[in-house]
């Protein structure tokens, strides 16, 4: 496996790699690898012939009072997984490389940005778009993958692809969970056990959610303060947000009549967690066959 | 010569060019072709092996009180033009193909469109960067070509290159001047012949300045003031501005101490037209003998 800190040494391996005409894929993470991020690799090894892993905290997506200093850092624990993984390529550069002292071009989106996340985290998906606007172009792969779990990112992403013409093909993996619920995330290295305990009830207040839809609940608000009650009581009071939005848009359905997307983010103990379940108020039968092992949606 | 409407014509083209390991060439235009274009299209005939020019009249880059509907179309004209150079592929993509409706990414840049053009032209950079970053990604070329008549853009598209990290090179060619000194631009068309002649003198302002510093003046504002009241007197009053800047971070310079850009922007009739000069306080000798041909610098 080939550890790359530089970015002309990504670039010779990739150059060398297109002469080939292999098939180049890449997951771009900020280390502290989970099994999330692992279904990423393992897609990427099954459809592709060279893959590239990036670890790079990025600076630029965390907000001033958000925990970039704090946000675990396990490089070596990383590498050891993904040699084992038999990722070709991992791509680990420094602020410096990434981000030169006179840097002054962003990429960002001004549509899907707007809502979840980005009304609490300002600049957050403009440090996402730059970085991964960045990334693509060093890495220059042809499918990227990306993790459900940050559905607004993998949104954004998307569209930054589409709309910036990237000639890259996106592919975005479904949640994985621990056996409680819980969607497995680096900053679930943040909670104490007590804690752990509690954030498992957030996917139960999804699922609650999911459930008032199917009885036939249209109106969006009853279900998120039901929600919200429910979290209120298991979880933790500080919540950032619950919303059932367009899946597509992102923004607030009032009355739910389609496919919808019931996303939350909430604060447990030092954690910002954040969730989803995309629900389909007639298609409960065809989403259960698609099901597969692990996957709760 | 492929004239190519659609992206995945040009996708299809370029993928076929580059499995030969053809080294492609691109100069991006808003057509109405001048010498000028054609100084940038000749060298990237004579260094690459397969040659795009693009067309088009980019809105985003207009403001709302600026010249976007009247700006010169000759596309019929254009093309024989550039069949007549050889170029390879010319890319004429209209509005709806480059922007679809719910387009919402950008790139920006922040810091050198801060000053000259980026002060009275809101929104004009960013409008260039996001098309420059989806000409790239379409196009794919290893090499592209810019005139340094809008000097600040060719600047400001280099910054993008190296922030964003394009696999690309940018060379900035030398302006191309008519025998009376005007820059070639398209925006001459709106020119009456008086204005021409009067717009000539632009250049003349801009050889003034430099005659000063070279004579030893120092004195930034002393400079200006005299090429305004020259520029006044034998152009036009409607000065956007002239100002003399640090050639690499386009900010004013007070005291003249090494090479300097001298840049200016002036309303001649309906047209806003722009010139600029690069000046070595010391290095008179060494410019003159880099002249080649009809260059002025």
């Amino acid at each position: 496996m080939i550890v790359a800190t530089s970015i002309s040494k990504v670039r010779e391996t990739i150059n060398n790699v297109k002469q080939k005409n292999k098939l180049i894929g890449f997951v771009p993470t900020m280390g502290a690898l989970h099994e999330g991020h692992l279904s990423l690799v393992r897609k990427a090894k099954k459809e592709t012939d060279f893959v590239v892993v990036s670890i790079f905290v990025n600076p630029t997506q965390f907000g001033e009072n958000e925990d970039y200093n704090s946000y675990p850092r396990h490089f070596k624990r990383d590498k050891e997984i993904l040699k084992q993984e038999k990722v070709d390529m991992v791509f680990y550069p420094s602020v410096r490389t990434m981000y030169p002292e006179d840097f002054s071009v962003y990429v960002k989106e001004t549509s899907l940005s707007k809502y979840l996340c980005g009304k609490t985290r300002k600049g957050h998906f403009q440090g996402v778009c730059t970085v991964v606007t960045k990334l693509f172009n060093i890495v220059q792969p042809h499918i990227s993958y990306f993790g459900q779990k940050d559905y607004q990112q993998a949104q954004i992403v998307k569209r930054l692809v589409r709309d910036l013409n990237f000639p890259i093909k996106i592919k975005v993996l479904p949640i994985v969970r621990e056996r409680s619920g819980l969607a497995m995330s680096s900053r679930n290295n943040y909670l104490t056990q007590e804690e752990r305990e509690r954030a498992s009830y957030l996917f139960r207040g999804l699922k609650l959610g999911e459930e008032l839809i199917k009885k036939g609940e249209k109106k969006a608000h009853l279900i998120t303060e039901e929600m919200r009650r429910f979290i209120n009581k298991h979880v933790s009071s500080k919540i950032d947000y619950i919303n059932i939005v367009d899946p597509y848009t992102l923004k607030d359905v009032d009355i739910i009549e389609g496919k919808v997307l019931i996303a939350l983010a909430v604060y447990v103990g030092k954690a910002r967690l954040i969730d989803n379940l995309i629900v389909n108020p007639g298609g409960s039968r065809k989403s259960s066959i698609k099901g597969k092992g692990r996957r709760f949606f």
